[in-house]
């Protein structure tokens, strides 16, 4: 399940950048230490079988240039358009995990993402079962993606 | 709807941190700006007939004090333990309002909670539906609950 979850993550959310905002992501080694990230989007899961909770924290840098390349120029409201776009890619990548797991026997349902901002801030998840934690550089900056389903 | 949300959420937190921490809040005019707090747990609720988000953002000093409350003196990993407690209240105020509101027949199952930490963060929701804000004040500091719910 674990590693289910963590390809089909993965995939996805490669997969939401590269289309919707031409960006390539890097995966890299995922450190121990909690997640900190300048923006970040969450989402819970709920299914007959799971429970859990995502987290995608974005480093600002690559926000800005995720909303540069999705909506032009960010003139007004940067904070806005961050966190809204933070947040639309969030539940994008859930959507398309949430396909492809379901393919696989994985059902759950998804509350609506909320966005969370603010420098430096660490998000802990408290599923009690598997945890994964997937990391990626771009050149713009790093994307963090947690995913704790119990 | 609004109005039962509002209010059975209201009475769970007052209820909560009643029995689990001695606390009395006083409900204060929610201002409209967003949510700032330095320690929020956050669930997503998933039910047949409803999504959304709730937020419940405490100060630190408010944060401290509970923790104190229901556990002695804080003396070691006070950013762990904070962390912990908050997930833990919102947990029990979700749980206390989602069987209340089970009775008025708004069925919804939730996620399991994710707790910010980060000084002055601020937390969006993006659900379109009805947004409640609600605002506590206490003699250690400020606590703040958003539900978000389409």
């Amino acid at each position: 399940m674990k590693a289910d979850f963590a390809n089909l993550f993965t995939l996805s959310l490669l997969g939401v950048l590269s289309a919707a905002a031409q960006l390539e992501l890097r995966p890299e080694a995922a450190r121990g230490e909690p997640r900190v990230g300048d923006l970040s989007g969450l989402v819970g899961m709920v299914g007959p079988q799971l429970r859990g909770s995502l987290s995608i924290s974005f480093e600002r840098g690559l926000a800005i240039e995720i909303v540069r390349r999705m909506r032009g120029e960010v003139t007004t409201a940067p904070d806005e358009a961050l966190a809204e776009t933070v947040g639309e890619i969030t539940g994008m990548v859930a959507a398309g995990a949430r396909r492809m797991l379901g393919g696989k026997g994985y059902e759950f349902d998804m509350a609506s993402p909320a966005v969370v901002s603010g420098p430096g801030h660490h998000i802990r998840h408290r599923a009690t079962g598997a945890r994964i934690l997937l990391s990626f550089d771009s050149d713009y900056g790093r994307v963090t993606l947690e995913i704790c389903v119990e």
